[in-house]
């Protein structure tokens, strides 16, 4: 300990800490930070049992929720940031920072000024998990748990539970209040700097939920989830994130209704789940348009000036200065032209500046709204006169559609988040080079715009265990899965006995594979367990039982006992078991058991399940029971989550496009062999020859059977898989090739279900969302 | 004081109220609440003399902020709420509630249940004034002010200044901690239960700032509103809040940049009020599209399927049952069928029940976004092989422009916006009757996309003083004011002796018209003051100086001193103090300095000012100086204030809608007459037929001059107002006669603002906003 500043090496233990302050006599004293009331006794005891006894305790004993008191104990505190130090001086007056020694996060000790200390004073940057605070993130949280009372449909359900104030839940899970944006009572907002503080922490275990290829209906893959949490937490006692996609708000007035779980597992208030949330769809619908209308609005600019005047009002004269924007710079490099002065640049190299030069056929960008609009699927745009006759065929699609959602969901902080924006392609050049969101210049606008979508949204479940909702990308197109960075917080919260449960859209052959192959391979995480969730009503269409269609009731093969039919369908059970242990990750099925369901039936599927190769396949009655019901379920996962894990990815990156989407095909939906189309050739030769070859495969194939064909039930094999066309998301990180046409933009049918939402404007209920 | 409820006379005082406690032996003690902790000397004065000594004074003595500490005064509790009351025993461990007594809000007291107090507890509910905790209405707020540091552009200028906490402003202004929704650190929604806690205080003075026909670089009217409320507020220490619009997202990125003031008067922080707030605009978007969707569906269903198919579908069997919803119910009463059974409707009553038929070629909704998008201005939808050929001609306009931001800003309250969003008329039918929004089944589901949106938001101004951002109506179309509900909360929360200060949009012809026939008319509120902003810079235009043109230098006449064409250009503001007078009220001008202008022209715009029948006309340099800038202002409108105000509006909403027309024309802007043309004679006829020609007038004319020519600047007079089209908004509640073509859909420029805007990764600051 030399100077004003010392760094601890990173394998420094906290008692290293410690010892070596112990060990200084330029050390007066401590001053420690205790983030949590509840944690007093036990890190005051550390503490007091690590620190010398001839050193100066000085500081504060405990901060919480904005507040602070003076304690009895320890008297000690280390303020993590000047942020957090200049809050303690605001809220009790007294200058604490003004120590003599000051420990500070790791890689902070620069930002420590001499306002926050005595002059002559000693500021140590230790790594972020030597903080003496950090200690808590391995005990139990010690949760408050909420009670269930029994009472009618999912939003009566979720209305009979006070939720607590989401500020105690993001105390009870190890944030600090700093770290936190409460967006009114029952949602809030999580600072990427916890992530940061965090790092050096072990993760806990990493459980992906998916399922079998499911019916119309859906077979509980977020119930099961959030049931899942509810036992770890409420019922196991154990530290439980839950990490679940927000959904789409359009079809919540259509057909679809709610997707907060169901029964007794569901994410709470519901409707705010349902509804706006804290505005991130709203933020990806506003940055998706501003890149759609800068598109149109730069075509129609080019197309009717010249190269001089467009330069003049690119690059304009203020004050009498030109000067170009960093963006602009930015494009001038990627053109190869290394100037920065506007008046050098010759007439060739302002033409090729000025102008994207779009190809108008080739413009893949979509506008998006979070609305069933059914007539926004094809229109003409450009028709008013101020556009001058430059019309052109475009359309709406679903906000959750949008690359921007798929962005967020890959995103690994904010600067990523601002790399990948940029990179976004909308269209080609007439010379056939790719235009980016950067070439628009509009990248910084958008970083803007997303700047706290990208913050993760913590609510609680039913049973008042933790949950982050964070991004929804839309399965058909996109990968489906939530954040990467819900996903990473919650892993370090947890700490490295807990668990973190998240979900993969659609069945194990898309949510799953996508979840392996692109979520994994972008975050470097890797999932210790899969939960495949399976039905009895899906086993028995599978094995050819009739037609399951939504809103028609279901036929009696459904309602009855049917071991023939149930046995016959378990090739997909089998298929799907496989698909997951193909990733060298051992597999749990939970049989979510409905009440038509007979107990021959449930034993024959797990029976079936164990001789398929899973770890374990447990009955599960979550739906009507909550974490109660998952219990099993819950062990079980506890159980295949000690036992080793040997992931690996289905292929590399490296490999050529068309054999990435034959290994696809062949071993995860056992086709015999794929089919480009023309257009698919095509976009594989432009993609490959653009740079974008290398990139992971983000097959769009519907999710109804392991084919092409949902019509196909079982495990089919031996069938060729068409392949019509392929796009790009290049700043998600993926080629998507097209398997039939994908609908992007939902309807609303004759009677939506907005006929049953209500307000009760009196008590400010909201009533018939389910 | 008999049994366990007891209900004082609403004219009964804080007194009267503890008197009758003292009286009763059954009183065992008292628990009363006091809100802050900065009022705890006043408060526990006040309850220590006027309680009786015997008394028993039991509970805490001090709640903020969601955190509690014992006390070491008074001692002593009031619960507002059973809510209020169960917050305590979480956070305390204590049951408070278990009193021997409860005083809680007007009306509550039947929602007090056994848990709350000891068997054989009184509970009093005495009106909501006369808890003691309102005694601190009252008195001066005690505000921490700002300091300002000097820099250099407007977002500069807000990321210099640290804004306060705005929990800390929340309580500063008297509101309590359950009636405020942080959204973050610096934005928070109030909850309208403020409203009702304070329904019998005094209100404060109105003051409504407006301005003189502007060139198109705009006067400084929000940069006065802010600069007034500084000065008022951090210089002459007054209760005082300002209530702006929440701008509209879209713009800030294409031409026209921020709007939350300017220079060192600015409402902070300027990117968080530039961009998302906390929805309210999103919250407008989704909900105006969900209305647009279901329009369309709605007729293409229709016209796909027979009346019988049409009804099985909107009021299906389940489970066996057929039951009209609510909606449904209310669309059978319009339609004079007194029917609940489904089984009962004669094929032609279900022929009238199933069919809006809708006239595609009279729809008036839109849709929106907030996006600069002019490819949107007209386009063709549904061209989709899935609408089956049923295209039409449409348009998006910009969010702020929809009729459900017009609704938002007159609403009194949930039931009230409710009621005005099932009004809104979408189209007519073939019969020529009007077609609702509650015709459609979406009341409900819009109140309920808007329930949050209608809370007014908390923010603040760089030094410190409060503000209320909400709602922003397209002034081109619509009445340009903020909300009613923002302005009457401020009113209550000021106190008699303070002051709200509130925005209107555009020039006094137009916003300050709006908002006393419209405005004031739905609030019921009176207004105190008009401040009239005037520049030199305008006035010289209008009095012939060359064009003002955005993004061009200014020519030389408004650089050097010129009197005569200042002189003359005061025609203008000398018109527009006649019209603010018209009106009843005081005008106090505020010439708003630029460091162009000579003394000796400031002179001039004062006297002249007040020749014209100002109370006072006063020079103000607060963008460059902050509130200090404005000081003398605010001491003009305090004298001001305190005159008799004569309010009285223009016209009676009974007269025919074409004379209501005539008199704004002639009256406010020296037209000689009005002409009708074809159109707009025929939607006379038409709305008068439909019942809505007792609506007051939105004139939809250009800002830029008094006559509907904006090159004809000063104050013309002789010229006839042609009327081209007439629209109606019927749910916010005015007709809008259209004087000449309204955009409603800005574009994107060459070089959008975007270009500059940026966003610091590391430090996650927003750069290039202004």
């Amino acid at each position: 300990i030399s100077a004003n500043h010392i760094k601890l090496p990173n394998t420094a233990t906290e008692a290293d800490c410690i010892a070596s302050l112990n060990g200084d006599p330029a050390v007066h004293g401590f001053i420690v930070q205790l983030p949590l009331d509840s944690d007093k006794p036990i890190n005051t005891e550390k503490i007091t049992n690590a620190v010398a006894p001839e050193k100066d305790v000085d500081g504060l004993s405990s901060i919480n929720a904005g507040k602070l008191s003076r304690g009895d104990l320890g008297d000690c505190f280390i303020p993590c940031t000047p942020k957090g130090c200049m809050e303690l001086i605001r809220q009790t007056g007294k200058e604490v920072g003004k120590a003599d020694i000051l420990v500070v996060a790791a890689g902070k000790a620069e930002m420590v000024k001499g306002e926050w200390i005595k002059p002559g004073a000693i500021v140590i940057d230790c790594g972020i998990n030597h903080v003496p605070g950090a200690w808590v993130m391995y005990k139990a949280w010690g949760c408050v748990y909420l009670y269930i009372n029994a009472v009618a449909n999912d939003i009566e359900i979720s209305q009979s539970c006070i939720p607590k104030p989401i500020d105690q839940v993001a105390r009870e899970v190890g944030l600090f209040p700093d770290e936190v944006e409460l967006y009114g009572q029952t949602k809030a907002k999580v600072h990427l700097s916890a992530l940061e503080r965090l790092k050096s922490q072990p993760d806990g275990k990493y459980i992906v939920v998916t399922g079998i290829t499911p019916t119309p209906l859906g077979e509980g893959k977020s119930t099961t989830t959030v049931g899942l949490v509810q036992a770890l937490g409420a019922h196991l006692h154990q530290n439980v994130f839950a990490c679940v996609r927000q959904p789409s708000q359009g079809p919540t007035f259509g057909i679809k209704g709610g997707a907060a779980g169901g029964g007794y597992c569901q994410v709470i208030p519901m409707d705010e789940f349902n509804l706006h949330l804290t505005g991130d769809i709203h933020a990806i619908t506003a940055a998706n348009n501003l890149v759609a209308a800068a598109v149109d609005a730069r075509i129609f600019h080019e197309l009717t000036q010249t190269d001089q005047a467009l330069y003049s009002r690119l690059v304009p004269s203020v004050n009498g200065v030109r000067k170009f924007s960093d963006i602009q710079i930015r494009r001038l490099q990627k053109l190869g032209i290394n100037k920065t002065d506007p008046a050098t640049l010759t007439k060739e190299e302002v033409n090729f500046f000025v102008r994207l030069d779009i190809d108008p056929s080739t413009i893949t960008w979509q506008r998006v709204l979070d609305t069933n609009d059914r007539f926004l699927r094809k229109i003409t745009i450009g028709q008013s006169p101020t556009e001058k006759g430059f019309s052109r065929t475009a359309q709406f699609d679903i906000t959750v559609s949008s690359e921007i959602m798929a962005v967020l969901a890959l995103s690994d902080g904010l600067d990523d988040m601002k790399k990948r924006l940029g990179r976004m392609v909308v269209a080609s050049s007439k010379r056939g080079e790719p235009v980016t969101a950067d070439d628009l210049g509009v990248t910084g606008a958008l970083a803007v715009l997303m700047k706290d979508a990208v913050k993760p949204n913590l609510m609680q479940t039913l049973e008042g265990t933790p949950v982050f909702v964070h991004a929804g990308p839309f399965a058909n197109i996109a990968h489906g899965n939530s954040s990467v960075l819900a996903d990473k917080i919650a892993l370090k919260l947890v700490g490295k006995e807990g668990f973190v449960v998240t979900e993969a859209g659609f069945g194990a052959d898309i949510g799953m594979e996508k979840f392996f192959n692109i979520k994994c391979r972008y975050s470097g995480l890797r999932p210790h367990v899969v939960v495949l969730v399976a039905t009895v009503r899906a086993l028995k269409m599978h094995g050819g039982g009739p037609a399951v269609t939504a809103g028609v009731p279901l036929p009696k093969e459904y309602m009855e006992e049917n071991l023939q039919l149930l046995a016959k369908g378990c090739s997909n059970l089998n298929k799907q078991i496989q698909n997951a242990r193909m990733f060298g990750v051992p597999v749990v099925v939970a049989v979510n058991a409905f009440k038509t369901d007979t107990k021959a039936e449930l034993a024959l599927v797990v029976q079936l399940a164990k001789e398929a190769g899973a770890f374990d396949a447990v009955e599960c009655t979550h739906w009507a029971e909550g974490g109660k019901g998952a219990v099993a379920l819950a062990q079980a996962v506890q159980r295949a989550s000690q036992t080793p894990s040997n992931f690996r990815f289905l292929y590399n990156l490296e490999l050529p496009v068309i054999d990435k989407i034959r290994l696809i095909a062949k071993q995860i939906y056992g086709a015999s062999d794929i089919e480009l189309l023309p257009e698919a050739q095509e976009k594989v030769a432009m993609y490959t020859k653009q740079g974008f070859g290398n990139l992971p495969i983000c097959m769009a194939k519907t999710h109804l059977s392991l084919s092409h064909d949902p019509e196909q039930k079982g495990a089919p094999t031996g069938f060729i898989l068409p392949i019509r066309d392929i796009r790009a998301s290049v700043g998600a990180g993926f080629l998507y090739p097209l398997v039939g046409t994908m609908s992007t933009m939902p309807g609303l049918p004759t009677r939506p279900c907005f006929y049953d939402i209500d307000l009760d404007t009196a008590s400010g209920e909201v009533k018939g969302l389910f």
